[in-house]
């Protein structure tokens, strides 16, 4: 099986024009096949307020209203997107911008209202994403760049975290490529010690993961990533890498950079 | 040669939720190969108003700078554009929402500055376009839908003219294709009163067009339409058809609505 990248790009890069187009220029050098989400940033939240939108929170969780499903839209399928795939053109990279619409390759379902109602949020079933059409794509080297959007087959738009789109790509695609899954953000990778940004944790085994958590190395705002990590490496993908968007290209060729996580 | 319509939906009835969808339902039933191209409509100028970017006019034309190229980017590739293509899937058409940087499609150079700085305008040269990547999508049942935005290979977006990119399209894919090109608009095709809606001149050879022209019949503003429309048939578009959007399905199967230019 060929070797598949679905690369997650986190929205503080996205938010700071130099570090994006440094990234971008890292990814459209990555030789295997590849797949870029990007997630939203703040550019929503600030077009929103200059829109007289207000981001709403309950519990701490973003609701999607109406207004914010327009802007989010807006923003993360249009502006976002579609200044990645321009740029990534200007690399030689032959970016696509795809959102779950397109080609419907990702539908998705509108989140029941249980105790918060969270809007315009679409969940989304791996089985039910459309692979022939990303295998199009990819097949005839095209690079999906994915906005965090689904829809609900009834014509609506839904706003997706790009984390949980970027696992589902990678364990559906697993049947097909040998996928690997990247996610790049502000850090170095997990660290052992929360300060101490160059205490990067090179490897790690789902044993060495439950150690690592019983003495408590692995703070709490990791562990929800982290087991993500390893559903989806029990659900088909190869390995999955934790890494600074500075660090791409080192963190996929040599294990002395990034997180890496396998069975 | 297998049919394709390249439709061109103007902007009125994207303002329009209630046109937008009857005309979208319409859209999705015609049996050939299609692509739709969308303006852009007021959207535009209202979320730019509303986000303080005003629209610029020069000599009544309107300029693209940096802030309005952000504003139309947000709007045509993301809003409009989504809210399109998840309609169209509500009706099972596989649409796929594409501007000219998705898959290198359709490249541009910024308008030169002689007289006037339009700003971030594209010129598009239809023999530029890359036909591989539209045949690929059309070949496997996606219905590309084309936001009037295009890219300059160096990373920057340009807003571009949907009436140009819908001729150029059909132009280009005239040696792959029968290609019919098909303006929708709110008017029920070329008058001949301009007072009477129900005056529409239903067959117009570029012999009667000579004529309807010395005559003073067909109106100035008209002229530069026809004239676009006899050049890209002369260029290989087998016929141009300039019809109301209500009546989409009538003007392709029955001579007696819209208006179809022929040589």
């Amino acid at each position: 099986m060929k070797q598949l990248f679905v690369i997650k790009i986190g929205g503080n890069v996205i938010d700071n024009p130099l570090a994006l187009q440094r990234f971008l220029k890292d990814f459209s050098s990555v030789k295997s096949l590849k797949i870029l989400v990007h997630g939203g940033g703040k550019i929503a939240t600030e077009v929103g307020n200059r829109l007289g939108v207000e981001a709403k929170m309950v519990d701490g969780r973003r609701i999607t209203d109406q207004s914010m499903l327009e802007v989010v839209t807006m923003v993360y399928g249009g502006l976002v997107n579609k200044n990645i795939v321009a740029l990534l053109q200007s690399y030689q990279c032959n970016a696509i911008g795809l959102t779950g619409a397109d080609g419907n390759i990702m539908p998705a379902v509108k989140r029941k209202v249980e105790k918060i109602d969270y809007g315009f949020v679409g969940d989304v079933d791996g089985s039910k994403f459309n692979i022939s059409g990303i295998k199009l794509f990819v097949g005839h080297g095209m690079v999906p760049v994915i906005a965090p959007l689904t829809h609900d087959g009834y014509g609506t738009m839904l706003n997706t975290n790009a984390d949980t789109i970027a696992s589902s790509l990678a364990v559906t695609l697993s049947g097909e490529y040998e996928t690997r899954l990247v996610y790049c953000f502000e850090k170095r990778g997990v660290l052992a010690s929360v300060e101490d940004d160059n205490s990067v944790i090179h490897e790690i085994s789902f044993a060495r993961y439950q150690e690592l958590k019983s003495t408590g190395i692995i703070s709490r705002g990791m562990i929800p990533k982290m087991d993500n990590s390893f559903d989806a490496i029990k659900a088909g993908v190869k390995s999955v890498t934790i890494c600074h968007s500075e660090e791409l290209l080192s963190s996929l060729n040599d294990s002395s950079f990034g997180t890496t996580l396998k069975w």
